[in-house]
């Protein structure tokens, strides 16, 4: 079976691979514009199931099995994205200093056999409490570099390690595979990870 | 100020490379046996204490900072080292499906400068939610070589997190180095992460 991952996330192509799960990376270009009131909930699976729709289109092969995620994080009610610049970054890391934020992964496996398509979504929740963090230690986390291409501002699996106590659910899901997510999926598509997996 | 880590832990030294300390490892030889009717907090802390004692004694320079860990698992009032073999192994991982348990890990840093020592422990708790396995999956588990040489028979940044929907806790616990642990440690003993960086 032909594995797709539809990311180009190298934290998720690292789960993956740590999996031992042989397979090919596609970046794939679908919109990601929120609808109105949207919830993460909603919007993850949406744009998960849209990613892996679209790899799966320029995909003749069988069997297949395409793999997409989306991650977001959000507080009180508002999505924190990828921010834009320095300015985007203190702003965002103060909000999250001394408080919790969720962070929402979606994950969609289509799977192509015998000519049928089938597609499997599922939503992973992890709350994240962050320390209070002073100015000072906020610009000497920007100035690493880390915080401006992670959503949130943050990357848990680095530095931003160093602010964060304590979380309550899936850890890969912060990082954005949730691995047991993953896993339940497979299975109730029938698929055995452990046949997948190149020892 | 030179930093030594006493430690073998792969796992530790990768947690320090990426928080771009830079440092010398250190292994150490301590007494590691349990007293009686020990607690898991207390055990971590004392032994973390000892190790970081040990590699100290042999270190001629100031300024010196040595680190030192202890990391174990606990569940219903037992603790779980790593497994001999392959049937304790079975039986391990038997016990923690379906069902939650606890990793403490204890960090002792050890300062010495200007002709003083000081040191400073701390301990960190995470519980662990393991999903249901079934025997298949624990023996395909096992076959995969990662259970062996894990305190619990498990390790929760490889395959192992796929058994794991959650955690309730600090993740670099449950892997053995607490980083917000080690972060507020060093704090307290005045020492500034950011400088310790090689940027």
């Amino acid at each position: 079976m032909k594995v797709v991952l539809a990311s180009q996330s190298p934290r998720r192509v690292e789960y993956l691979r740590r999996l031992q799960i042989p397979f090919h990376q596609k970046a794939v270009e679908a919109d990601e514009s929120l609808l109105e009131g949207e919830s993460p909930r909603v919007y993850v699976r949406r744009v998960s199931a849209l990613k892996a729709a679209k790899a799966a289109q320029d995909e003749s092969g069988s069997p297949l099995l395409v793999v997409a995620a989306d991650t977001v994080v959000w507080q009180e009610g508002e999505f924190l994205f990828k921010p834009c610049n320095v300015e985007e970054a203190r702003k965002m890391l103060s909000r999250l200093s001394g408080s919790s934020h969720q962070v929402f992964s979606g994950i969609t496996l289509r799977l192509r056999e015998r000519g049928r398509e089938s597609s499997l979504s599922g939503v992973a929740v992890t709350t994240v409490f962050f320390s209070s963090l002073g100015e000072e230690e906020i610009d000497r986390y920007i100035r690493s570099g880390e915080p401006l291409d992670k959503a949130g501002a943050y990357g848990i699996q680095g530095l931003g390690g160093l602010f964060v106590p304590k979380i309550r659910g899936s850890y890969s899901n912060v990082v954005g595979f949730p691995l047991e997510l993953f896993y339940r999926l497979l299975r109730r598509m029938k698929i055995d990870l452990w046949s997948l997996r190149r020892e």
